[in-house]
């Protein structure tokens, strides 16, 4: 099994460098830290003791690398179109793509550019950081679940789980669309409004107002997955969800971070994509359509650049 | 005719120092102001010319003011609480108290607690602001539509109309509850969404995503004003909104004035009072109860204080 990552940075770079350490084969492309990289390596340091690893497989351009059996990708989406011609050349023939990120949509988007290619979808659960170049810094957690979106080669699909259990990384199997959407209950509400109102998690949750409109986002989100067919979205999950934040540390989510530090946010696959296929199914979603638009607003005044974008397929 | 002002302000002192011009009998009630108008008058810097009035009479209680027939409210509505208790003692058996305000849902909440008075609403259409003690700049316009709420004396009524044209101010009658919900087809989006993005009403309508919202919520008031029978309100009225105010001088609505000066926003009866007839009419506002949210988060957190107080009953 051999294996590319393509991003090599908080997500990417950590998953790749456990697999390193298993043993696997992992072949990694990299951009403003190739140099550094390919004469140090890569340093994690975590919560589950830090390692280095002196010398790794260390590319600049995607055309250099060997065909692999999985090409991992744990760059953030406001690059995707840039994907395909970055996965094509490293992708051999009847192997898999993972996604790790964020939204709805990603891999819809992928099989359009490349039709043959399997793909799963990775939800990460993690606190990872790119700390300097090569150095990632992993504060907690770390499991990922993996969703079959296209994947018609099952022996090839479960070597890949086994792979990142025996690297120590807990990995499960879960239903795509429902692992997808039940990550948008969280992620749509309060990745924007931590950035709307430049606040926190526990903020949102503390003011009345604020947590009642939190709650009616979910909501919103909760329905438009019903109105597409995807289970296992309700309620009682809503209150989970709520709950369970509650008792998170204050906490930044990823568009929050990205806002300040200038950084594109990933509005398209956030809000607009899951917004559009909801109003396709005739579920219209206007607490997160307002959202979008004040996140949009603050991206477009803020001057960030460049401005996010996305297949036109 | 005698006439009491409550709340000597931009509006309050503006309207009522040129009903004294005009020779009309006029008492003032002033709080911070008091001994400073009292001991040099009140001065009024006008785009229409300048005016001095050396002498007026100034009152610190409203239990030292004469009867009125007609009692002026010009105070911002966030303690419209104790807006009966400074009301009562002055208004006259069979008097009018044309109320100045912002908002839906002023005159409904006074009737309850002066159930014998009778009111008018006025919607001002000015351009003013206190620029000192005893000072009030008026820069542009002046016109005041007046809405008959509940006044029975049609005579009264009348002499209150001509005496503000004899005033020369731009009075007209208009229908109460299309004029109220009309000017809150502006009010809504732009006063909440300045403060929510921090930013201008011309800036709001440039960026296509934050163009769009506004245009939606203000359909939010449209389909709001019709669900609970008010007529004169529809989609051109919206279209005609946006373009006056794409041709206006860009603009910060008095909300975000307040917002920006630490002092409390008038939320409940911008958004939550009409929010809530919506809904009692089976209409919802999602937007702009999202709007309504972002606010009280925004005002809670940055400490504003006292709290924006409204009627119990």
């Amino acid at each position: 099994m051999r294996y590319a990552i393509i991003g090599t940075g908080a997500i990417g770079g950590y998953y790749g460098a456990k697999l390193v350490r298993a043993g696997r084969d992992v072949h990694f492309l990299l951009h403003s830290d190739y140099e550094y990289v390919r004469q140090h390596g890569l340093r994690i340091e975590s919560c589950d003791g830090d390692f280095t690893l002196p010398h790794v497989n260390a590319y600049r351009r995607a055309a250099d690398m060997p065909a692999c059996d999985v090409v991992i990708v744990g760059m953030k989406n406001v690059n995707n179109h840039m994907l395909p011609d970055l996965v094509r050349p490293v992708l051999k023939p009847g192997g898999i793509v993972l996604l790790i990120q964020n939204g709805i949509g990603v891999e819809a988007d992928m099989q359009k550019a490349l039709p043959e290619a399997q793909l799963a979808a990775g939800l990460a659960f993690i606190c990872s950081a790119k700390a300097g170049p090569g150095l990632i810094r992993h504060q907690c957690y770390g499991s990922i679940n993996i969703g079959n979106y296209s994947c018609r080669d099952r022996e090839l699909f479960d070597r890949l789980l086994e792979d990142l259990q025996d690297a120590s990384i807990k990995a499960a199997e879960v239903d795509y669309a429902t692992a997808r959407w039940r990550k948008a209950v969280w992620n749509m509400p309060f990745n924007g409004m931590t950035v709307a109102l430049d606040t926190r998690t526990d903020l949102l949750l503390k003011n009345p107002a604020t947590r009642h409109l939190i709650r009616e986002q979910m909501m919103e989100v909760v329905g438009a997955a019903q109105a597409l067919g995807v289970r296992g979205l309700d309620e009682k999950f809503v209150d989970k969800m709520i709950a369970d934040t509650l008792t998170m540390t204050p906490y930044s989510p990823s568009m929050k971070l990205d806002y300040d530090n200038g950084r594109p946010m990933e509005i398209y696959y956030l809000y607009t994509r899951p917004i559009e296929e909801a109003r396709k199914a005739g579920f219209s979603m206007p607490r997160l359509a307002m959202l979008e638009a004040e996140l949009r607003f603050k991206q477009e005044t803020s001057g960030i650049s460049p401005w996010e974008k996305h297949y036109k397929g």
